[in-house]
């Protein structure tokens, strides 16, 4: 018998459900021992919900396809079962969401979350594990707060903006001041989730929209950059982003153009560079194992990085950053470009988990 | 027999050189009465020498079809054939295509002109019609320099521009200075000819480089928006640009994402579509055969302009323009799209050489 | 005021209504004057029913969005608003969709259909203009079984099979029995709908399934190669079709890979090219507005048709044939082309109704 | 110091030459240890030859990225270097690379062989291993004819077959006869190498030809299926088959749509499933590095197999079928597929030489 956490699936059969129970097979630490979602799927098993419509081109791993999935909506179902919670869930509404979240919270299961919904709860931390680990400590307010014990939720960002905050932290950690960043994103329809965005609309196609991404981009850093005073996560208010986020016809991995105007002291492009090659962060010094060695991959080609050649880059969860060069309007740009489904969502989900349980949050 | 004006095609088996085939069939002014290219077609057939590769889905127009090819570097040979020539050359170097295009010239023969050889000429005007008509006046000191008498050059900016110039224009036009500029653009690949960007380049990937094309794209508009003195053009000081550009898998039509940021006075977002669906250009006024009727056409749709839905709009000839928004960094943005192939190549060629007609510079 | 006749469009939200809509602008006999959907829809205006998801660049035409749209459900409600409809209706099952469009031919309303429902209906013609007018004759006996004056359905077939099917009888009436037949068919995304088909199965992929398309590909061709006999229409029995029907990425415009079997006599390839040359049908004869001029396009360049470079072939209505060449298995071989979309959906649509106002159905 | 063979590649700066490199890293047996290419590259590092071009996500292989180029045109050069050649030649003539090929078995360095110039030639052996793995023995008579020691010439079969002759043999050594075959083969672009099929070519678009490819997808397989007879192979008589090549936008992934006659005895559609679970060839029961643990992977989801989700099965190695179904002309149909770069080019050729190995040719 494994003694690996069992952990639980909420939001089970769509796209991100799906991209954990593929990512987390054969996880060292973790073993998916549950799977919930809607009303509709449940009572059926796992493969009979999933089997048209699974995303991967490998089978439903084994251990996971004959588990019979259980209704979302009841927490209690999930007792004894598993340790955690991944969700995953795609609800009507954001109140639905934060109220289920914390509903698996309160009964003693720690949710840690993809969805948007608890990303701006002030004590609820959003977490990019090489950026602002130190926001976990906001979970003891959290507990305190709805007098939870074991339970709790912690967030992760939007897939969008994962391809150039590790690089923008880097130099702002170097102590290069960030004053203003022009950003335009080139996002893959993985991001939508399935079946998302039409044929139609993408083949010989770009669309120039994506419903609340730039609100996402241009906000959330903002938390993420913050700090924490009095178990609440204070907003940085130094950096001014503008973003265009644009959805292309590519399968996964996000790209972003990204203009960056530094405060008085300014770095020079080696010295950028040379920031970025060393920059490591807690996953990669705890040795967690969904962390990339090198968080932030340098690429010297031309024409890279490329969404289809460098998403995969150390298992998806790496950054890769190239062409980095003046910029005539502020002063430097480069392009970034991250796995959307990996690091961006489920991957960046198990990593969270990960430093959660290096942390000692999870028992 | 045809009271047309014969005209002649440069380069006429390439990529451009068939869009401007393409494109003048039925033309009420010009006809093609002349085709040349390489010595490596010259003796051959049209028909002969692009069956094989030829881009559009409709037969080669039966009048050009029986056309022999003639050496393109031979410009006696074009006398008497025709008036002027459309220039679509590809050669090797910047200096050959100068010298050839200045050839032509000095034979009484005109150059309107696609190539980027001459666009840095100083007393050669590079023309968007609803723009900058007026630089047309450095011609007359073009041909006195040269002691051309009928023969001159004249050129049109690169396709990667056209998708925001002149919205931007017509802003500045209306009194509001502009003084920066950020731009990113996904560019299709029928802006790199044919064969141009390899299919294993282009599915399911974008690649966040042009080469040249940032260069072109933060300098001509300096050029275009210059004024005329002592018979040359002086660039324009007070913009700065910064350009991304990219390719994306689109066949035709070049979308640009631009964050704008104006000088003191500031115009509201609706006095700008205002501008906008105002604005009309010389080639209206003219009522000049390719003009658009309206040449910015402002789209209020959340998620348009999208380049398969938007790039035919008034024949390819009108800019399509899109999402106007405040800008959290500088002070508005917006989306641009144009026909890279039409409105940014041999249609905006054509469309030059009828102003050029009407302003009695081609007799 | 017009003297067109006013005509509805059933399901005219959809993809398939939408496309009728766009078709008949400018139509020299019928005017779009009335509107139908879902309940849902019902009370709006087209415009804003349908904004958000206009498949077309163009704007809607001007006519049409403004009409408010009515409740499909409700045939009365077409009373005196239009003389037929075209139906694209999409509803649960097909027993609905049967009931509905007899509910409409009850009211004397003529219903020309787009949907599959009355395809095996024994006196409801399913006509292909240039193969089986003579099959219009059934119409007296449905009307006579339902006791109806002006109103009857008829029906066109499935997209899938218009890329053949015209070629192919068109060998048959020139004296050749055709005995089997293999086709593989590479369809566009368009035929699905919208949304259709999920852009993360068509980005770098193929599939090779579409829902029930084999079995139409394989049986609707002996309806339409049937005789009439007693008021209904005798399937034809003399030829076995297997069919392979794949989804590519493609937006409009059906490739279909044909192999033939003849009976005893064999017609050379030379006389296969000069029967399809030579080939007209009646809508040929009568000058319908929607008739290709030459219905059977034949194209010797080795690599073509292609869906993207000759699915537009006379707007649309003509089918495009290549590569026809001897087959080592059966006799011959070639590629079929034709537009989805327009032929093989609103536009064979408009040519059925045009070929019934011509022979007196529609009055 | 590594024990392992070392090898070199012929034609290593190119798409199948890349491929070698790329999927031999790691490989137990074998090591990349002297890289040849056309004169113009002869000189410089393997790295500066392709990093512009390098068609893989991962970095150019340490071990690689710094050998030294070699002309390939020079085979005494690469004695002592390495063992045997993977030949990835592409010179303009088929006899060039003939004579090439022959040079370097002349130098006792085996060939084994992704060019298509040996395949017919009598005593060259052109394997897919679990299928004719006996043929091998005609190397002796090769080398006797010749007159060399160690050197031969052993070649593999064009791409486009792969996905489905392992399925139809196994059918063929169970019992049932197959007399004719109607293949329709929906091929990815890195078939055609790089740039190879241009992106204006691909998007929104199907191609329904490839050069020669119906021509060798009809005949490689009687070769395959021959027999060994007084040193040569003769051809297999008993199979018609009949080929419709087309080029879609898919980057990896060879669909092929067949449909089978069986002679006078048939299996049952669960007769061939059996068959193809069960088989097993050489490679699996020697247990080669690259072989496949299961060749032939049978799919019962309604719309598998499909290029994007299956190709990767087993590494690239294994053939996925699926649809099997009845055949309404024919007996049997059903859709195979296979990874072309990987079992249809350099994998395949990698199996190749393990086989070689294992059999002693290979010292």
């Amino acid at each position: 018998m494994s003694d690996k956490i069992p952990v639980g699936i909420l939001g089970a059969t769509g796209a991100v459900g799906q991209n954990y129970i593929y990512l987390l097979q054969n996880h060292p630490w973790f073993e998916v021992a549950y799977v919930a979602a809607s009303p509709r799927s449940a009572g059926k098993k796992y493969r009979e919900c999933v089997e048209s419509k699974w995303l991967h081109g490998a089978n439903i791993p084994a251990g996971v396809a004959d588990l019979v999935v259980e209704d979302a909506n009841n927490p209690a179902k999930a007792l004894g079962k598993c340790r955690f919670v991944f969700s995953a869930l795609e609800l009507d509404s954001k109140d639905e969401i934060k109220a289920l979240e914390n509903a698996y919270a309160a009964e003693g299961i720690a949710v840690v979350s993809n969805a948007s919904a608890h990303r701006w709860t002030e004590n609820v931390p959003m977490i990019i594990p090489e950026i602002n680990a130190d926001h976990l400590s906001v979970i003891d307010a959290q507990r305190k707060a709805h007098g939870w014990d074991t339970g709790f939720v912690a967030v992760k960002p939007n897939c969008s903006i994962q391809s150039y905050m590790i690089p923008v932290y880097a130099l702002m950690k170097a102590g290069y001041e960030i004053k203003r960043m022009v950003v335009t994103t080139m996002q893959a329809v993985s991001g939508a989730g399935y079946p998302g965005v039409p044929s139609l609309d993408m083949i010989d196609n770009v669309v120039p929209y994506i419903g609340g991404e730039e609100e996402k981009t241009e906000k959330e850093p903002l938390k993420i950059f913050g700090r924490v005073e009095g178990g609440k996560i204070v907003n940085f208010e130094g950096l001014k982003i503008a973003a265009h986020c644009n959805r292309v016809p590519v399968i996964d991995g996000h790209t972003a153009c990204v203009s960056l105007e530094f405060g008085a002291k300014k770095p020079s492009l080696a010295e950028i560079e040379k920031i970025w090659n060393d920059y490591r962060g807690l996953p990669q010094e705890l040795g967690l194992p969904f962390a990339p060695a090198v968080p932030i991959v340098v690429r010297h080609e031309a024409n890279r990085p490329q969404p289809r050649r460098d998403r995969n880059e150390d298992k998806g969860m790496a950054v890769s950053v190239g062409r980095l060069r003046e910029c005539p309007v502020f002063d430097v740009r480069f392009v970034g470009l991250s796995h959307n489904t990996v690091r961006g969502a489920a991957g960046g989900g198990i990593l969270n988990a990960e430093l959660l349980k290096a942390k000692g949050y999870l028992k």
